[in-house]
């Protein structure tokens, strides 16, 4: 039989309220009193029932991050900006993996109907192309807000980077240094980010008249199947002369094929990856990224979830922040005689 | 005043079993008696409780994995052995970060204490010293396994890796190659991974008869500071020729100090890492590498997790396996001059 508060009211004789009180640390109640209850909470080992309090606030003081994996740094990084914003607000954060597969973002968007949590941070599957399993908790009444992948159908904040640039600068700046046939390395064609990505790079050629030589290439959805297309691609007498990888998780490939064919980055390769990879810094040659401001779009997108959780009339559905990804420059691209 | 299912089963004149069913798209209810249930509950907006029904069943079908941070390769790669068997039984996986606090985790296994969770995987923070917090969860009959990082004094089954043999492997292999004065670079000293690392690297030095170049050196919790300490200790006159890397976010410093101070790697340094990190490979040189088995761990880890939920006799606290990691040996300890 677990404890129960009026239990701890009782034995103290003190009202409910009280003990409620002094159990959130209320500057209502002495320090005093406070210790009283807290000692005798530990003695009878009371914990309070946070669904059935949540019941009654409405509230379970806990947001849900739905995201495809963490093995991707981007993805690490975010989760600890939102979590630095619900620590303050002294939220739990619970965190679900899709693996990049529709089912499962379905399963889980489906238990949340039952209120489990009190908002939604999501960054959608690979697989996923509309968002009717969203709109339908949104209709709900949960306060919803996309971070970096994004349903464009669905109304509600939308917390990005501006992808669209960050491919045109990234293809511009790959031209400058002198590529003349680059290659864009694409991921799942149903990402809002991906074909952003892939509409920057299309126009920065175009803009250039290169546009007959837009080379698109999908990669696979395992290491080794990257691996291969890539040293096919490299080996290749066609081979390009610049790289655009769109995901982190292609950079390795990248690096281990130039090495096992003996092809020279930048003099022979130039290559620019999209990655929050800290060892861009220690490869050989430094690696030319993209870094998506990570932490700030988790910091934004968990500020935005707080104000439609805490303000009934906040309209989430028009809130949208644009936040710019950073080129830094390396020697993976740096300009050479080909 | 919330909704309560007896409010839908009195309105429309039905049982509660009836309700209760037709929520659950039941195929012993009409499709005509399931719209008008749909359409009341929805009006009226009705949630079932989860935590209520979960306590008639006992079960909310949802493990914890309780984790210090999602930035490591290894956490990430062990969240997928694990979510790889939750899968398959049809649960969800709830991830929490401690992000190495020992207040966060009090409080987040406090939390589980009121029946949120089936059962619970956890890897403990570096400020960790005794496991209170998890005994009380455990007493209070909550299955608990640790994985990687445990508490030796909590009775429970524990999935490790072989830390003090790989400190030992490690010491040895620099032995080998030549290193006269190695270095082990230490994380939180209540860890007990890194206390076994730490005492596998004294013994091999003390079984080659040089325990009195033992030298241990603390290294900080942030970036920066890391990267300081290991800059200074390469600069002194004193400088190591080897150098265990006990910890993944080691690396990056490492090398970025080895590149700023012109210290070759392996002619003047030697350097093994504790890493699960793919860049490994295309680092250059490119990086030998102590890796624990993260994705088998955290496969092993749920098994015995649901063992324990499963069966109601299956005593954990018995339960202890050991994985062994693996050295993987590549140019940044080839042995050469000094």
């Amino acid at each position: 039989m677990s404890v129960k508060i009026t239990d701890l009211a009782r034995q103290l004789n003190l009202s409910v309220a009280t003990i409620s009180k002094a159990l959130k640390d209320s500057h209502e109640i002495s320090s005093e009193t406070k210790q009283r209850v807290f000692e005798l909470a530990k003695k009878l080992n009371y914990t309070p029932n946070p669904y059935a309090s949540g019941l009654r606030k409405r509230s379970s003081k806990t947001i849900a991050v739905v995201l495809p994996e963490v093995a991707d740094s981007f993805f690490s990084l975010a989760i600890n900006g939102i979590e630095s914003i619900a620590h303050d607000k002294g939220y739990h954060v619970l965190i679900y993996l899709t693996h990049e597969s529709f089912e499962r973002e379905e399963a889980i968007l489906k238990e949340f109907q039952s209120g489990r949590v009190d908002g939604i941070l999501i960054s959608v599957s690979g697989e996923t192309c509309a968002g009717n399993h969203i709109k339908e908790v949104i209709a709900a009444g949960m306060p919803v807000v996309f971070f970096d992948r994004i349903c464009e159908d669905v109304e509600t904040a939308k917390i990005v980077t501006d992808d669209f640039e960050s491919g045109y600068n990234a293809t511009s700046h790959l031209l400058k240094a002198g590529c003349k046939k680059i290659v864009y390395l694409s991921t799942s064609s149903s990402l809002s980010i991906n074909n952003k990505r892939m509409a920057g790079y299309m126009q920065a050629l175009t803009d250039n008249g290169l546009a007959n030589t837009i080379d698109i290439i999908s990669c696979a959805s395992d290491d080794e199947g990257n691996y291969q297309i890539i040293h096919d691609l490299l080996k290749s007498i066609h081979r390009p002369d610049g790289l655009i990888a769109s995901v982190e998780k292609l950079t390795t490939p990248i690096y281990l094929a130039c090495r096992e064919i003996n092809l020279s980055i930048p003099e022979k390769l130039k290559v620019i990856s999209f990655t929050n990879l800290q060892a861009a810094l220690i490869l050989t040659p430094t690696l030319t990224t993209v870094t998506q401001p990570a932490f700030e779009m988790g910091k934004a997108a968990a500020s935005l979830l707080f104000k439609g959780i805490e303000k009934k009339n906040f309209d989430l559905s028009k809130e949208k922040i644009v936040i710019p990804s950073v080129l830094a420059e390396r020697s993976s691209t740096t300009s050479q005689k080909i």
